[in-house]
Parts: C-alpha cells; sequence; structure tokens
C-alpha cells in the first residue's frame, strides 16, 4: 500500500515532484491537478481540474501543492487543508503568522494535517536555525544564500533600457563567511553578506557603459553591493545561464564558556533550486500522512515533525544504519 | 517554574552541563548525584550520593547522565529510567538497539521519558544522516571526524616504549572531503577519509626514531593511514595540547535526476567536545520534559524528538522568528 500523492500545480517545482516521486518506491502519483485544465500539461500522468479535489480526496493521502507563494497559495492553501492533508513550500517570509493560522484554522476544522513552508528556505534551513538556536543559546546565526539566481534581481535587469535578457546571481562573500567562521560573531547586514553578479545580453548597437551604470547605481537592487556586470550573448545566455542552480549556509556561532566558541555550519550546494524543493516536500509528505494517521491534525511546520517520519525507514533500521 | 535537572556523574561532561545550564534560564540544577560522594567533587552545586536520586525523584524533571558508555551508562540507564526521566550520550554504536531495549522496558514500566544517544555523533550528526537519506534518497551519506582528540590511538601511542606522553588528532583528508563535495559519489573506505597526527613526549635519551617507526608501522592503529609524529617537550604538550577540539562533517550527495547533482553538507568546528556535547544533551533535556509531561513515555532517539521541543521559545515565537 503506497502513499498516494496528488501534485497541485506543475510548474518547475511540481515537475521536479513527478521525478523526486520516482525515487521514492512506497509513494504513488494519482495525478496532477490544474487550474490550466484542460489545457496542455506536459505529463504522463493523469491530468485533473483543481476543482477535481475534493471529488477525488478518498484518493489522495497528500496533495503536494506546488503554486507560488505571492497568489497561488495564500488561496489554495486554506481551500485545499479543508479537503485533503496537504503540504507546501509557502516562502512569504513576513506573511507566514497569518498563513499559519489561515490553514490551521481549514485543518482542524476538515481534520486534515497541513505542513507549511517546506523546502530549503523555509525548510531545512529553518531547522538549522532552531537546532542551532537550542544547542549554542550564547551565540549569533547567519544566514547566507547562493551561488544562486535571483528572480526579482534579473527582473530588475530586464526592465533596463537596451537589455534584451538578464540572468542575476547571488554570491555569498568569502570575507564575510570566513568572519563568521573565525569565531568573532561579526554584526552584518545582508548587503554586507552578498555580492552580485549579473550577465546580460545587451540590444544591438546599445551602449553598454550605459547599462552597467545604470544597473550598478539601481538603488535598493545593486547601488550598496559589489556588482560585477558581464555582457554575453543570447546564444552564452541560453547554453550556459538557464540551470537553476541555488543554495546557501546556515552558520551558528556561539560560545560554551568564555575560553570556547563552538561553530556549527550547514551548507547546500544545488544544480537544481526547483528539484531539490520538490525532493524535501516529498520526504516531508510522508510525513504529513503519518502524522494524519496518528490524528495530530491541523497546521505544522518542520519544527513540528520528528525527523524520523520523513524516512520511509522503520524506527529499528534508524537506529541501528543511521544513528 | 523551571525545568530541574539532576547531573549524574561529574567528569568534563557533567562539568559543561553545569556551564551550559546558567545559559538556559528556563533550567535549574537540583544537584550532582555521584558515585564519588562523600568524596570530593569539585562543584558549588549540592552534591548527592547516586542513590539518592530514587528519594529525590519528585523533585527531578530530567537527569541527564554524564557517566561512560562502555561501563557506567549499561548499567544506570535502565536503572535511572526507571526512576526519572533521562537523557544520556550513549555512544557504543552496535550496542545501540539492546541499550535502547533496555531503556525503553524500564522507562515504559515507570512511565518515564528516556532519550538515549544524544549529541553530535551521535546527535545532530545522526539527524543530518537522517535527513539527507529522506531528501536525497538516490545518494550517498559520508560521515568524517575530526579535527579532533582520539582517545583510543593517544592512548596506543603512550604504550610504545619510551613515550612518555602524546596526543593523536584524528584530521580529515581534505582530497577526500574534496572529491565527495565534487558529487563524485567516491567509495571511500573510513581510512581513506582520515589521516592521523601525533605529538608526542619522548623519554629523555630515548631513541626517537624507533618510536616513530612503532607508532607509524602499528598495525589496526596507524599502520594503514597516513601518519605524523612530530616530538614535543612536555610542557608543550600541557601548554598547546590540553584542549578538548573535536568536530567532523557529515555530507549527503545525490541525483535528484540524471543531470543535477544536489550536496548537502554539515559541519561541526568544536573547541570543547564535552561543552559542545553537553550543550546538546541540555537542549534536549527541555524535549524530554515536554514529552513526559504529554505523556510519551518509552525510550526515544533525537530521530523521535521535533526540533521546536528543544526551543525554549513557543510554536508563534519560532514561526514568527527562526522559519
Amino acid at each position: 500500500m503506497t502513499i498516494r500523492v496528488a501534485i497541485v500545480g506543475l510548474g518547475n517545482l511540481g515537475r521536479g515532484v513527478e521525478r523526486a516521486l520516482t525515487k521514492n518506491p512506497d509513494m504513488s502519483l494519482v495525478g496532477v491537478f490544474t487550474r490550466r485544465y484542460p489545457g496542455s500539461v506536459a505529463t504522463s500522468a493523469p491530468v485533473f481540474p483543481l476543482t477535481a479535489v475534493a471529488e477525488q480526496s478518498g484518493e489522495i493521502d497528500v496533495a503536494i501543492l506546488c503554486g507560488g507563494s505571492r497568489t497561488d497559495l495564500p488561496e489554495q492553501g486554506p481551500t485545499l487543508a479543508s479537503k485533503v492533508n496537504m503540504i507546501d513550500s509557502f516562502d512569504t517570509h513576513p506573511r507566514i503568522p497569518e498563513y499559519f493560522a489561515a490553514v490551521d484554522r481549514a485543518a482542524r476544522a476538515a481534520g486534515t494535517t497541513a505542513l507549511i513552508s517546506t523546502g530549503w528556505d523555509p525548510g531545512l534551513f529553518s531547522i538549522m536555525r532552531l537546532l542551532g538556536t537550542s544547542a549554542l543559546p550564547d551565540g549569533e546565526t547567519y544566514t547566507f544564500w547562493g551561488d544562486g539566481v535571483s528572480q526579482g534581481h534579473s527582473d530588475a535587469i530586464r526592465r533596463v533600457p537596451g537589455v534584451v535578457n538578464a540572468i542575476q546571481y547571488t554570491i555569498p562573500a568569502e570575507e564575510a563567511l570566513e568572519a563568521v567562521r573565525s569565531g568573532s560573531l561579526p554584526q552584518l547586514s545582508t548587503r554586507e553578506k552578498h555580492r552580485r553578479d549579473c550577465y546580460v545580453v545587451a540590444a544591438e548597437g546599445a551602449d553598454t557603459s550605459e547599462i552597467e551604470r545604470a544597473i550598478v547605481t539601481m538603488p535598493d537592487y545593486f547601488a550598496d553591493y559589489d556588482t560585477t556586470v558581464h555582457f554575453i550573448s543570447a546564444e552564452q545566455l541560453a547554453a550556459e545561464h538557464s540551470g537553476m542552480p541555488h543554495g546557501g549556509f546556515v552558520l551558528r556561532s556561539g560560545l560554551t564558556s568564555p575560553e570556547n566558541r563552538q561553530l556549527m555550519e550547514f551548507r547546500l550546494h544545488l544544480d537544481s533550486n526547483p528539484e531539490f524543493t520538490a525532493s524535501v516536500l516529498v520526504a516531508y509528505a510522508r510525513a504529513v500522512h503519518r502524522m494524519a494517521q496518528r490524528g495530530e491534525f491541523g497546521a505544522k511546520t518542520v519544527f513540528d515533525i520528528p525527523p524520523a517520519l520523513t524516512s520511509p525507514l522503520s524506527g529499528e533500521e534508524l537506529r541501528a544504519q543511521l544513528l
């Protein structure tokens, strides 16, 4: 008896979930539920309209919501939690408290389990921040992102006159990382922690030095960072910058006594951000199913999940093989 | 109302727990319970004989067992779990299943919660191995230890004729670490992953080249490793090698699709192994108390503990500040 999973929304993340399910033989795909139905959805799985989740809720153990945090999830999360167990990757940090409350109300009323904000940040990075703070209460936590593509900054460059296309990478500043690792507990602003690398395709005849000036002086986005602009061809951009790498670091530096400094460091280096996020979602979907079976209803976050529930192995196997 | 903690055994680890408690204002120290009573125990806390745990069990929310895994814990673990909630750092990996079973029987019969094998390995490293395996089922896990002191290897050197004192550091092999980080999924034996650095005080007039030969050719301990021997004075050994640094790495390297490699890396760099282990024990002692209050009795490992239970913060605070 496999855990029956529904994918809601088939963008990059949903496609990643489809792939991740093939690596987890205790789980199976019921189908893809999409607003685009009956439009073209490139999958070999059965495709249903989003509204069919309600009718098929008896066939679904967990729905994995793969929509965006801005408009999709605030609407879909509470609606779906009132019908099925679900998990999502809601990542608009300042809105998490209100989103949690809305999903919690729906899930408690319906008797479902709903795990929000799962993936790597929020998700695994959050667990590291929490365990770091618990293990070293006298210390500081630092989160760095990258090397990875920032969609917002890439879009900002694309709005500069004369720019045809662009990709922006956020890069953690090595000096800042080293300062943290040294145990000196530096005070660092987000901007001291990262630099920005831009790969830009300029229109034919455009003034590249004017484009560069417009980028590096752009307020909020680039003016206060160490920003580098590289002009490349459209072919190069397509060939070398179409991946979705990402990653980052969570560090906790603290003192257990005046003379003893301790450092915890967690790092992710990801070739594909959506595929890794999807893979984490699938592991935690297993936990959602198990918590629902135990009657632990309502909204949850990764903070509430015993790590064992993410694994297909039994308690005995985990203790013998991984403890 | 603070969480009332008893320390059982006051070696380096117990002293670390005493220090860690001062950084956790929601916890208080009931006293130190020791077999050495009424011998000299250097602490400002109340000291009691080990047998007094039973009489005082009503005053103790959690006992933190700080004895050794070879002889102390196999006896004390089940005995104390039958009287109070407890946590320990049992780290004899092959004997964990039988130890878990013995503690579990005692705890279930008594209605206590007993968390075994907590610290950093087993402990935080175990959580990383588990989350790595869950998030990247198609991959390999690697654990490296060091830089850190190996007591067993230091003792082996001290038995070589002409050696007065010695300290041995286990050092992760940088090439092996880089091979793992590259995503090539290398097959590595423990010995390929580490080299050994020895600091030796020789007796006056001893033949240092003979001592060096005896060390680097010693079967099991050094013969198959890249081993370096440094001769130093007793003063230097005392001045530069009396700390108890340790640490290491857990890496999980895996594929989410044929073209996308993903890497998770967790690193600890510890000035004091016992103080960090103690600090983790104290955080998880908080979780033990809370699980006992919920009636979740029996033996547990870190795999069974929702991360939130290790923190003094509420669910709302955790979601707002750390998610």
